[in-house]
């Protein structure tokens, strides 16, 4: 506690209450009156006033706003003195954004990096785009209050370390906080794109409201993020949301983690990309899978409607055991659209329980190859109570603006 | 709030923390004061006056324990001024437990139903049970606090109606808490049989240490009840943990739910009684695959083969997906042990990935077929704090204790 007021105080209680109303504002963005009263369970009173105090300190900002229908305030916290770095890295791409504390986004740009780069080509690429974001936004460097890092596949959760089995066969057994907070002097988490790709979800993306939230990432690797109760869930070991080794078909075709039949072994985008093969002159990348569908190619269509038939029979499972209000489809095919939506509703619609099938929403993520970064920056946000610069920030403002009202 | 205390004022706070304290171990059993601070959020301290208050005012007892082979001091509620009626309703039988706040079975028995009855005579002859046994442990019928009702299948959330699908099809369209809370004259709350069955593995059995486990109960049906964060996960309509109907063998036989080779039609006891008629003459039941497997009749142990494997590689996908510390296997074929575990053992660990395979423990439930009424008497007692039966007792004493204590 580094409050200077005796803990069982009023003044005391009012700087928890407050604290409480920005820890929910980072963590969940921007918010209603109403939706921070809930998720505090402050009073509305209670809540009117913290808010006020917050905008007088510059530290937040109103906007009118509609919630189911009425008309009412959203909540956003203000400003650039705080600002979460987001970073996505993929085989051959590096992508950096700037968020705000009012999950603004200041500044993003992303890079190519060549396949098969090394944990160190891939780590100083992204501090230097990272450097140049700052500079050109003219942030002070100070600012920046950490660092959010995704990276395809498997992630010991303890210590951030890249595990076997991941896409980036380079990176396994980097510890990433370790590593990437000591070249970039933050404090970086890290998980990875599939969870990362759920949180951007009820974070940045159309289903902000969503509390039952499965982020299905369909790449070279099928990953999923699971968010229950309105956040990440990780599971005993942290490996949670692993569904591209569900057992298809255990005559199926040998799969990489050694098994029969996985779904990656029937509709990760390298297997697409083998199915095209025979009926395809020269190489097919996953960028002419999206524009051949697009354009209607038959092949293409029927090695979607394949591969998303067989995606929805397992996200049925899925459905099934979670029962979440949504389902969204993300990675490099989801500009698809409805070409790859199509076949993998009616894979849900015929496997899943009849109740499950007709309720649960499947849509295409609306954030792109933006996912990750986005969500990369909002696991910063939401950790920021951590953070001592944030912490110091806030506590600052706020014992002064206390302080200045003592009774 | 009741409170006659003003809301800001010390003697409130002292108030709602010893709410929380007794919150806690109503929703959780008996419990340690370190494990009561980690719950809770108090200090050590605060505990440690709290728990000394609700002693003085015979509300809880202290034992002494061991806690990670420390010494500890578990508290637990006292005395049977509130007790918790537990109510499970099969196929053939009905089971009435009485509980304590204490988590402490007072009384319980189980009789049999004929096959096929109806809501009314499933109903009246929990009432009649219920009654026999709050007479005989002689305590006063007001202190019965409410009845939690287990039934087999899908029940609407909201309502508390049996659903389609329900392997008691007379109970179909029945609102259970309206009633059966008319019949009794008591709250009744009401849950599906997994979701109780897990709930009892972490109120009364074997790993109350878990947050992340998984009941799996194989009966006529198969249905799963999750808990996530040391709750149980209900999704977006309530219906989550159904795993019976998982689609294992899209050509395999035609499933009551229209879908073709679901669990169900692989793995229920059902289906192995059919496995088994054409190599037996007489009906068989399902007491008798466990008798037979037990013994190691050799064509009972390739059905339990069989079934187990394919139960083992659904339970796989689930493990997968939200990464259990255990899975606990419960109903009426629990008393097989090993012959039904092990080929399970095998099908979980050939179809999860290596790490969720090797970790992810998996046992036989050891409360066997008192899982689903003494998890309907926990659903009682963590809902405890809504009874006002209970909420005038404990408010009661609370303020009395307070008052007595006010400086």
């Amino acid at each position: 506690m580094t409050s200077p007021h005796s803990p069982g105080s009023q003044s005391a209680l009012r700087q928890r209450n407050r604290q409480s109303v920005v820890h929910a504002l980072l963590a969940g963005g921007p918010a209603t009156q109403a939706e921070l009263a809930r998720t505090t369970g402050l009073s509305n009173a209670t809540i009117s006033n913290i808010v006020k105090t917050l905008t007088r300190d510059g530290l937040a900002i109103t906007e009118p706003t509609t919630s189911s229908g009425r008309r009412a305030l959203s909540v956003r916290l203000h400003g650039s003195r705080a600002v979460a770095a987001g970073i996505d890295i993929g085989r051959r791409h590096v992508r950096v954004v700037l968020a705000s504390m009012g999950y603004e986004v200041i500044a993003e740009e992303a890079h190519a990096l060549p396949l098969g780069h090394s944990a160190d080509e891939g780590m100083e690429a992204a501090a230097a785009l990272l450097g140049d974001l700052v500079n050109r936004a003219g942030i002070d460097r100070g600012a920046v209050i950490g660092a959010g890092v995704g990276l395809p596949g498997p992630i010991e959760r303890r210590s951030g370390t890249v595990l076997d089995g991941a896409i980036l066969p380079a990176w396994i057994g980097t510890s990433i906080p370790e590593a990437f907070g000591e070249l970039l002097g933050l404090e970086v988490l890290v998980d990875n794109d599939a969870n990362l790709g759920a949180m951007a979800e009820i974070a940045w993306g159309e289903r902000q409201d969503a509390t039952e939230l499965i982020f299905v990432k369909v790449g070279t690797g099928i990953g999923a993020g699971l968010v229950i109760g309105g956040r990440l869930h990780y599971g005993a070991l942290g490996t949670a949301g692993e569904i591209g080794h569900t057992t298809v078909d255990p005559q199926g075709p040998f799969c990489r983690c050694g098994n029969r039949g996985c779904l990656e072994t029937l509709a990760s985008t390298s297997t697409m990309l083998e199915s095209l093969a025979p009926s395809t002159s020269g190489a097919v990348s996953t960028a002419d899978i999206v524009r051949r569908g697009l354009a209607g190619d038959s092949a293409t269509l029927r090695v979607l409607d394949d591969a998303g038939f067989v995606l929805g029979r397992v996200m049925a499972s899925l459905a099934n055991f979670v029962n979440p209000q949504v389902i969204v489809v993300g990675g490099p095919l989801s500009a698809l659209g409805d070409a790859l939506l199509e076949p993998i509703r009616r894979g849900l619609v015929r496997h899943a329980v009849p109740v499950v099938g007709e309720t649960t929403q499947i849509v295409m993520s609306s954030l792109g190859d933006r996912a990750e970064a986005l969500g990369a920056a909002s696991l910063v946000l939401r950790h920021a109570g951590l953070s001592p610069a944030l912490r110091s920030l806030l506590d600052g403002k706020q014992v002064e603006g206390f302080t200045a009202r003592q009774p």
